[in-house]
């Protein structure tokens, strides 16, 4: 029997094109493409043309992708680099109370260098107040960081709302999103969601882990958070990465539609909401209008590690929140006031494009199953 | 025909054991190695034994390696990371003239945070003076950062000799070398280099591009330059890398052992300097006793890119400088008092373990044939 993997929003398997691309650009097109020769050119060529399938999915221009290691160098750059290269215009970053770690800490560590933060809070359905926000912004605003679906639960933010409202306080802020859970998942482009930056990685949507893209706007300027040989036009120095960016690009010319992949997703939602809503107990953490690649749910009382090991002795993978909070109790889910015996037994519930009726059929089962075990052991 | 790769130094093609490797970890051993569940763990496993195998090679236990997206990003970690971490104690750092510009770059912007900066020259083999490196280190000096072997000239520096100067002068200095072009090339350890971080790279070994490791000797402190999911015992944040860092160790797994690796290249560069000792107008830039992977010729008047492109037409590669100074005057064979018109014509010729003795004889062919054709059109 084939697994039932449903921790998507961690990682995906690497999906068979992009395999195939990753090797042949590993043994044959192998040369770097910082050199002078036929081999150099041949391999930049590659990149290239992975360059040019990666704007086309965000509807930008091949110039405004800049190839970086993952989400959490992405964001990084975006937010260390947008923040840094303004310092001299402003000292005030606008992020929220429920972004990804790699946002949040790089924001914590622009306050060490004596920026000022403010975190916008979220309500029930973890989705922040544009009054908040138009509350927040002003002319000494550098940075406006908000994701566009949440990690954890699906949310989503209406970042394509926020440049009118940066616009309309004048200020010089500018725009990042993270989109990593986003990409491939729902429709939209960087036109729709008027950013000047936006990040998205391979591994979430079936391209290995260890390499992602930052949309930088044209016109735009952040500064560089490596140093070295200059490649990606400055902005981004070390070899660049062929075989992993090739991948990348394979993976994203198989993704779906943005709309027919919603649509997919939320007959699947819909699916596992309904085979659940039997069972005593359940809570449903996600919002109803949030992407439907993503159900948090708790089981109050039934500590997440142990639901996990039940469903795993099942073949079935979900996991307790994000994979890069390990240990820690959710950031995401306290800010959206969910009670801590919710929190330490949220389960994450995640799909791709790859996800089936039949996975969701399995699940319900193994879940209903150790949901009657567990509460009995109570 | 097969082709003559000599420019190992930029990049190498990916060995098929680690191309193997990089596939079964994109595909079936693909969970994120930060997940709770089995797939998750059997990732982190996969990693570790990754982790233990590079640490093995550099006779370094497992905990002392943090993996990396490449050369450039372990340079960048142990130079910023470790000058920052030391900021308190002292603001000098001393380099040489002729390191990587991931290194020199990364120094520049320590300059811009106020740091002191020591570049020490090099004689015409391309060494520093250990008697410069003296003067030069003194209580207030955080960071030596000198590497093994440098990338364009093959010269080795005296980095063994290091921490007896800096205990001498009672300098509370962290000592960094890039390996980059030393690892699996020339037999070290880091005990015997005696250093507190050494940086090596996968894609000049046969492994992809986009992964490397930096040894942290044990009881190091330095910080990191990633925020985020505080992956790699918080020094690296970011989804581990399974695929690329699996790739890396089998790599490494068949690194030859550094004496005959030595013994077998050095063979090779006689058979080339033999070969060529009777062309009129042909300069070795290279030291005698560097590493006999790597060989800097010159032919005064002829263009190293034009010279580039005729053996390029006998499928004979090789580089003109580093692939990582496209376009600029190289700095190395400056600060060696190579005359400019020299350094417009320089070639590197770069070895791997697996370059043959046929490799050389072709490449003396196109190289002999290439300097009678382009000195008659001058």
């Amino acid at each position: 029997m084939a697994i039932t993997y449903l921790d998507n929003s961690a990682t995906t398997p690497v999906c068979q094109k992009a395999a195939e691309v990753a090797v042949e650009l590993m043994q044959n097109t192998f040369g770097n493409p910082a050199s002078v020769h036929n081999l150099g050119f041949e391999a930049e060529q590659a990149v290239d043309t992975a360059r040019n399938t990666v704007a086309k999915a965000l509807g930008a221009q091949k110039d405004e992708i800049t190839f970086t290691s993952g989400g959490t160098e992405g964001n990084n750059l975006a937010v260390l680099g947008g923040a840094m290269a303004l310092k001299r215009v402003g000292n005030k970053i606008i992020t929220t109370a429920v972004e990804h770690p790699s946002v949040l800490e790089a924001v914590k560590e622009l306050e060490n260098r004596g920026f000022e933060a403010i975190y916008l809070p979220v309500n029930k359905q973890g989705v922040i107040s544009l009054d908040d926000l138009e509350q927040a912004v002003d002319q000494k605003t550098v940075l406006v960081s908000v994701m566009l679906v949440n990690n954890e639960t699906g949310a989503i933010q209406p970042v394509e709302k926020i440049r009118q409202i940066v616009i309309n306080k004048q200020s010089p802020a500018l725009i990042h999103t993270d989109c990593v859970q986003a990409f491939g998942k729902l429709p939209f482009t960087v036109k729709d969601l008027q950013v000047d930056l936006l990040t998205v990685s391979g591994h979430k949507i079936h391209a290995p882990k260890g390499v992602g893209a930052l949309y930088i706007r044209k016109g735009v300027r952040i500064l560089p958070q490596t140093y070295g040989g200059s490649q990606e036009n400055g902005l981004r120095s070390g070899t660049v990465a062929t075989a992993q960016i090739g991948a990348l690009a394979a993976a994203v010319a198989e993704m779906p539609n943005g709309k027919i992949a919603v649509e997919q997703a939320t007959l699947l939602k819909n699916q596992l909401l309904d085979g659940i809503a039997s069972l005593d107990g359940v809570i449903v953490n996600s919002p109803q209008n949030g992407s439907p690649f993503i159900t948090n749910l708790s089981v109050p009382g039934v500590p997440s590690e142990v639901m996990i090991r039940a469903l795993e002795a099942d073949e079935v993978y979900v996991s307790g929140g994000s994979a890069c909070a390990k240990g820690a109790r959710s950031h995401v889910l306290t800010a959206q006031g969910v009670s801590p015996k919710a929190i330490d037994s949220a389960l994450r519930v995640s799909f791709s494009h790859h996800t089936t009726q039949e996975d969701i059929e399995r699940f319900v089962s193994a879940f209903a199953n150790a949901c009657r075990i567990l509460h009995r052991k109570r």
